[in-house]
């Protein structure tokens, strides 16, 4: 092979994800699916895209297929910037958001602009797969903080950075630099825990104390179904980087987050993300900037969220008629994701295989645990499937599972 | 500022790159670009698209706005085999095509793939900017190989490869590793210069003999109005990395290239690229399955090259009625770029502020050389601005080096 020896490190490193490799079955077979983070395909404001599109072909097409700054559309950031003071945040310019490839192009930009190699960062245990491995490419020291029912456990957080500062550290250790923490705060992917505002508080506090940023990513608070505590961002404009994402609440396809920052930190990330991709995708901005002044998105949203309610129900109704005794789940407000914890025998990575054969497919809790924990523990999306494979595929779920250690 | 301390080295010593400051002032000045690479707006397949995301979203919207699997969509890679082999190139199989979101995030891929800190590549000088800012993260040695009016001078290389191996070099530096070179062999951004047949037969044989890949960037062969050499592709299938883009045969606004390489690669390029954005746009990549399917692609290309041909033409005599003696410019066949060699007296860096002034923009030359040569050239762009633009911008220009230094 003509690659030989030329392959990076971390290319030779780099792993296929399960959830990807989950993605790819379901094209190929007729399993269902509370694989990956999936919306609900009928309810896509299709009629309200294609009257943008074709409103937006005629009246500026020049524009709209062009090349657009890499900052992105002004009139798209004018309107994040109301969405999100709505939301109790306070942003001050359009300039202090930039338009991004999916908020996954963000997380690949936090690590491109914060870490150096050996540098430290602080996850969620469990935390978004796909977000570490977009730090990883920037060697980061991992620094793990439990969550418990209360989301993020700031005190066991305290705790580690104390116990980090004291002597008993390696000096390499301790030496490193922490640049940030990573959170999901509210309906946490893959856990479905939302912090407190207590716990908000606190850590905004940690983050001034221990001299890191905070790296909030928040793509489902827009769709809970009970208020939620205010955004981190809303408690600290200046330490805090946001990023939020269209997929969940327009559509996925049109590949569209944004992250919210102090503008000398968007004017960065603006220069680091032209050699990514030049600019996001600029007929996508002009249909989520209709979408949103034309004041579709509210209406949406209102549509999603009982939706997704009545799915959510559904799934934990299904949960409780058909898991064994011993088996725990999360009680969500929102988001897309059930967290299961089985007993500790189970090892719901050495279950897949089966699961798969019996038609269901789930992400093993472990892909979520950087420290090599959670064995026991799955993540099942509800937002996907229909009401009928919820209740269908719960109960092959229940089935695999009973007959796992038989 | 809440990111003391906290910025990570490449981000501190990221730079905006000229061109993007020149696209801002375009949106804010009514001055006549010849700054960037865009496609002219009012050749745009307008009514094309508009048709297609109507029959889209009324046959498919479930999975056109949907995500995708992070290779891209099937049928579009079946499209791009059909189309890539009818230009005299022999790929086998879909699964050699991979979608990307612009040829931009090839070029990054590249870089992530294959760099190691301190490994060495290959650059022509000049080269595409942008293209060594995909590639700085990764921390290259740079080895520049010269050009001439037969494009890559692959004699000089093979000089500069010699004197590598003997003992009169650095032993840091002959230790290094060279993974790949870079080119873009036809009608090359910036100089507009296609590398000859035979020279593209000797690159082949340097990179067997030296062990290295060829990344191909070809995002103009498709446009060129006279017959062009067989891409390096055509020549040698396992060792070329081939990219391309729908940014100049379609639009760019859709965010749309692809990468064709051995199976192997592009599944290790797929599991590197779901770190950076998960997938390419869904419905971007819908409409340009379509747009090739329905046979548009072809008559598109077909309508486009006299259009460019003229304004290529426009250019290169209002270049001869105004600019001074001893200028000199490239005369391509085909591509967006003609390139200026001014008198070695002048610089193009420090003349630009009275260009602006003066009503016209450029790139100045020295952005395109990392040695930090061709102070004295300059690139323009004959696609973006219309006939009268490129008459009175080039009438402007040329005002303006006659006053630079008197």
């Amino acid at each position: 092979m003509a690659t030989d020896g030329l392959l990076s490190k971390l290319a030779l490193e780099a792993k296929a994800s399960e959830i990807r490799e989950i993605l790819k079955a379901i094209k190929t077979n007729d399993l269902i699916s509370f694989g990956g983070g999936m919306p609900d395909p009928k309810l896509f404001p299709v009629e309200e895209i294609r009257q943008i599109v074709n409103d937006v072909l005629r009246e500026c097409p020049d524009v709209a297929l062009q090349y657009e700054t890499t900052e992105g559309y002004e009139k798209l950031r004018k309107e994040l910037l109301r969405f999100m003071n709505s939301e109790g945040m306070c942003i001050s310019s359009p300039d202090e958001i930039m338009l991004t490839t999916g908020s996954q192009q963000a997380l690949d930009l936090f690590g491109r602009a914060f870490i150096d190699p050996g540098d430290t960062i602080i996850l969620e245990e469990p935390t978004y797969l796909t977000a570490l491995m977009a730090f990883r490419p920037y060697w980061p020291r991992l620094l793990l903080a439990p969550m418990d029912s209360e989301g993020l456990d700031t005190d066991a957080l305290r705790r580690i950075l104390e116990g980090r500062r004291s002597r008993s550290a390696p000096a390499s250790e301790s030496n490193s630099k922490i640049k940030f923490i990573y959170t999901i705060p509210t309906c946490q992917n893959p856990s479905g825990l939302t912090m407190t505002e207590a716990r908000r508080k606190e850590l905004v506090d940690l983050a001034h104390e221990y001299g890191f940023l905070i790296m909030e990513d928040d793509p489902y608070s827009y769709l809970s179904d009970s208020k939620t505590p205010p955004a981190i961002k809303a408690l600290d404009n200046d330490r805090v980087i946001y990023t939020s994402t269209f997929s969940k609440i327009l559509a996925p396809g049109l590949r569209l987050g944004w992250i919210a920052a102090p503008e000398m930190l968007t004017s960065k990330f603006a220069t680091l993300k032209q050699a990514l991709d030049l600019c996001t995708n600029t007929l996508s901005q002009h249909i989520a900037y209709q979408f949103m002044a034309r004041g579709y998105l509210g209406s949406y949203i209102a549509k999603l969220k009982p939706a997704y309610k009545n799915k959510r129900e559904a799934m934990l109704n299904a949960l409780s008629e058909n898991m064994p005794g011993g088996a725990e789940w999360t009680r969500p407000t929102g988001g897309m994701f059930i967290w299961v914890t089985l007993p500790e025998v189970y090892d719901t990575q050495k279950m897949l295989p089966e699961a798969l054969a019996n038609g269901v497919a789930y992400v093993p809790g472990g892909s979520f645990h950087p420290s090599g924990r959670g064995k026991n523990t799955m993540r099942l999306n509800y937002t996907y499937p229909t009401m009928e494979q919820i209740s269908e595929g719960t109960r092959r779920l229940g089935n695999t599972i009973r007959a796992h250690l038989a």
